[in-house]
């Protein structure tokens, strides 16, 4: 069977779906996603062991992300059984003649949704994006990502049984292998962006390949919405209060190298860029920090391909050789704010970051000069007025240009809950007003019906 | 001056507008919104006078309009004073280390408007579109219509003086005039669109124009959002028992020709298409529908173009010849559902409609053939078993297709309220989840900040 066949198949079978599933209640939608959650709970080990052996991730945060990502599942069914994704808008008497208006939510229809390798679960087959169309009452079609055939195909298997066993209709749940494409994945996801059934896209990954998706979707007969969530450099800014004392910068240096090499790097929420006083406590912190990250022995990646780029990052920032193939090796470079151009902007995927010496009252000028973000961060002493002065000068650069901007921690631990915002401008992601990550992503995939003068008995 | 300087200059004030205008307090925005009812309030008579010398509209229809366009602008401006436009949602302590994450609101930046033409106050140059950017925080740059020059520049002037005796920076409300692209407006439009300190841009206007604007802002090196409302056939359902009796019969036939020929048919909401039951009793309300439209005089249309496109209409879809240049004759021709297709599907701007005799056991699989929809309408006799019954197999068909589902109404006259949903699934606009009309339209110019143990008093 080629993979135009499986491909239409799959959409045809989600268009299929879509009325029907549609139509369920918000509490059968929970049952569903709580009866996903429950299957990948039963699979766990089974499961983890299957991602170990294609993606080298460790088995304690394989297991942190399964439960994550179960608890995802679960919260986003109870949210919608609890109504909280509707716009739930109301205004009595208010139509001409009378008649109260009032707002029903309906799901868009099929979503298409584009796994990614870093978070074979929490952005993976099972992820945000599965977690919040299935909640919103849309079928998915699940492109597995190309570099973990077996663990995407396995994921689904558990899924699709999980959703049969739900009772939803046939078609609710479809999985296309990144695999059947002979060899060019990107011809299947452009044609499953624009088959006619997909009515919305979610992806997680770079920018070449978000962008790709946004012009597909665009160039449609009818333009479908994506949202792409593309990556960022993330920004930290250290003022000089957090490291005027030894025990401030060495916990600043310890939290900035691990949320730098966690993962190896591969998260999405990196620090990339820190900014630090270009004082001698700023050097100091800077100093430590590069100690600790080189340090820190070389940690396997997701993908060879991954760590070839590394290593080329590497060689071109700093003209030292990198390590060897298939692993990263940690690391930091140290450059003045006049230098701070090129490669030093752009994001990079791996255990590697930029610190930036630089003069903090030009911190507003430099955040003004980057793009957007998913995050922004200041690190900060909390009781030194000056600190707090130029917090505030700050500030409104960083929630100009990011999705969500932290105060004394790390931009890393993306927290699955109502306020979360997960997104921000322009090329962070496609569409800066929506979230990937925290129940509001649910409300991607529904639009709004205002409902004027109708018999209430007559409808839902 | 060359079209591309003013456009340039225009464009460039408002981005160095942005960051200033947009930390404007919601209070201040309240009181601009305000000032600019104030003062088309103060110039309401002068304005009227103009808009029907370049319309023909008539001085009972502007009056109404301008009331509604001042109340509009009055109610956004209280609506985000009031903080409603706020997606307001918190999680305490939800982040990695306890911090609170909550969300605050920013501005998008400039937006690009563009008159429409049907209604040179409501959705013209101080329309809905304008409004709610003001109200977000965003500076416009607002194209004139270019059938209307003068009255859109002198509502432009108006607004501007009003703008600028509020206080706000210069560039928060810029108007490029049509006329003067030297006969090639469309230019202007994709260039304005195309403008890298555009941020999103509000239309209202035809399916072309629409499409050009959306594909040349996903052409972008920074794709932006296009909220485009271009139309819709809206669709009415009449049910057996509504017409079962002469007055109910009396009433709807009436009520539709009202709805059909009111300001010349040149409403979006115009009921385009209407289901009457394939019996006797439909045929009666389909006769006196169509002889009380055809009774009613030929309508001054809004330009020579639209009266000659609507006597095209006529001729090819009645086979009979149009009236004078410059007027639009009202008509409705009667179909069988087996004839419902080609020209009789397609939006028509101007007093006529297209009344579909058929079988209402089908009007489920009639609504499931058609397109996105701004409206969809049920007329029944709340009373009667058999059309609650009917109307329960019709409804989810419509509420999947529609933006707004009207009971025993007719869908023009959009109330201006919180729960108003102008909007709808592709071709009826391009964002399917956004409305044009009513408060929630501010939210298309604002997107949501996570802010994660931010002190509170180092914002806002």
């Amino acid at each position: 069977m080629t993979y135009h066949t499986t491909l239409n198949r799959a959409a045809d079978a989600a268009s299929a779906a879509a009325g029907p599933y549609g139509a369920w209640s918000a509490e059968r939608r929970r049952d569903l996603l709580h009866a996903c959650a429950d299957a990948l709970e039963a699979a766990r080990d089974e499961l983890v062991d299957l991602v170990r052996a294609e993606t080298a991730l460790t088995p304690e945060r394989l297991g942190g992300e399964v439960t994550r990502t179960t608890g995802q599942l679960r919260l986003y069914g109870d949210h919608v059984a609890a109504g909280r994704h509707l716009s739930a808008r109301t205004s009595k008497g208010a139509a001409p003649g009378g008649a109260d208006v009032w707002t029903v939510d309906v799901p868009l229809g099929p979503v298409a949704v584009f796994a990614a390798s870093n978070f074979p679960f929490a952005f993976g087959v099972p992820g945000g994006d599965t977690a919040s169309a299935l909640a919103a009452g849309c079928p998915v079609v699940v492109k597995g990502h190309p570099a973990q055939p077996r663990l995407s195909r396995r994921i689904a298997e558990v899924l699709a049984g999980a959703v049969t066993g739900a009772g939803a209709p046939e078609g609710t749940f479809g999985f296309l292998d990144a695999e059947s494409t002979d060899g060019d994945p990107n011809k299947l996801s452009i044609e499953l962006v624009q088959h006619p059934a997909i009515k919305a896209v979610g992806f997680t990954g770079s920018f070449g390949g978000g962008r790709a998706l946004m012009d597909a979707a665009a160039a449609r007969p009818e333009p479908i919405p994506v949202y792409a969530e593309m990556g960022s450099v993330n920004p930290v800014f250290v003022l000089p209060g957090a490291v005027a004392d030894e025990a401030g910068r060495e916990k600043w240096a310890s939290a900035l190298a691990a949320a730098v090499t966690g993962s190896a790097g591969q998260l999405c929420t990196k620090p990339g860029v820190v900014f630090v006083p270009d004082t001698e406590d700023g050097r100091v912190l800077g100093d430590a920090a590069v100690a600790q990250i080189a340090g820190t022995a070389p940690i396997p990646m997701l993908t060879d391909g991954m760590a070839a780029a590394h290593r080329t990052w590497q060689e071109r920032v700093t003209g030292t050789a990198g390590t060897e193939a298939g692993e990263g090796k940690p690391f930091a470079v140290q450059i003045s704010a006049k230098d701070f151009a090129g490669d030093y902007r752009e994001e990079h995927f791996g255990p590697a970051t930029v610190i930036v010496r630089a003069d903090p009252a030009d911190y507003p000028a430099l955040a003004d000069s980057l793009e957007g973000q998913l995050t922004a961060t200041v690190i900060a002493d909390d009781a030194s007025d000056a600190d707090r002065s130029a917090a505030r000068a700050l500030l409104p650069s960083l929630v100009a240009r990011a999705g969500r901007v932290v105060w004394n921690g790390v931009p890393t631990g993306v927290a699955v809950v109502e306020a979360m915002q997960h997104g921000g401008p322009w090329p962070a992601t496609s569409a800066a007003w929506s979230t990937s990550v925290g129940t509001e992503a649910i409300r991607r995939f529904t639009r709004p019906v205002a409902l004027q003068g109708v018999p209430a008995d007559l409808v839902g």
